[in-house]
């Protein structure tokens, strides 16, 4: 089971290097993780997704709130909340598809971002499945290159 | 100055606290930091802002190339190449101030994901520069919660 767990840490050195240990020393896996300031310079958020049963979220949970630094765990394996990604993503066209991955994209409500010769890059933002979505009907055309922000995520109260 | 990294990495176990422990190990500052799959499921993408002179850039990319389980390291520095970020932001409104924060939301193609009595939480995507004005104006307003992907970039060529 895929959960998304948010982690507010003080701003200090070496908060990412001991929350990134606490994963791989314990084998807790991490799909995406990412981290940036709030609204606070003296904090940061990190939003992290995390594989596991119920125990193992539990644990990860404990241990997180155990660390130097780190000022509030919030798990949102419950709660209502907004999910968000965005992934750039390079699909390889020509001039018999090009119009098809626009039209595609323009039903996502994704932008073009760049154009060249033989490729389109595209900007596409929403909750997991819509990107997931998106991002299988590009393969059929051909995937070069994508970059993705992994999940952010927001109580609705 | 600022600086964009984009490290492209073996999907393994540890990886991410390497890479985070170089940069604290050595005084590196980390900005921004998000990482997640490629569009190969065997090989991840992190892409890092950091701060520091040319000389500095140039030690954490020689560094970052020693790493076991880097591919590739890219700089930003000179090339071109598209970047953007995805924020969440919930925003203090009441009847009086809404259709305000309302209009601007729209000015910004930003997109209102949620509703409450007394807030609106807000998704807007762009560059950086675009991002900073926006949260610039709902600071005016008053910030309740901010949660940020940080950049990802990608070579228009």
């Amino acid at each position: 089971m895929r959960h998304t767990i948010s982690v507010q840490v003080e701003n200090k050195f070496g908060v990412l290097t001991r929350v990134a240990g606490l994963f791989s020393g314990r084998g807790y896996n991490i799909d995406t993780l990412n981290v940036a300031p709030t609204q606070d310079s003296n904090t940061s958020r990190m939003t992290i997704v995390t594989r596991g049963d119920d125990a193992t979220l539990e644990q990860i949970v404990k241990q997180l709130n155990k660390l130097t630094d780190v000022l509030q765990v919030q798990d949102f394996r419950d709660g209502e909340y907004v999910d968000r990604e965005l992934v750039l993503v390079k699909v390889g066209v020509d001039s018999g598809s090009r119009a098809e991955v626009m039209q595609i994209t323009d039903i996502f409500r994704a932008k073009i971002v760049d154009v060249q010769p033989k490729s389109l890059s595209i900007e596409v933002t929403g909750n997991e499945s819509k990107v997931e979505k998106f991002l299988d009907l590009m393969k059929t055309f051909g995937v070069l290159e994508l970059t993705r922000t992994g999940k952010v995520a927001m109580p609705r109260r």
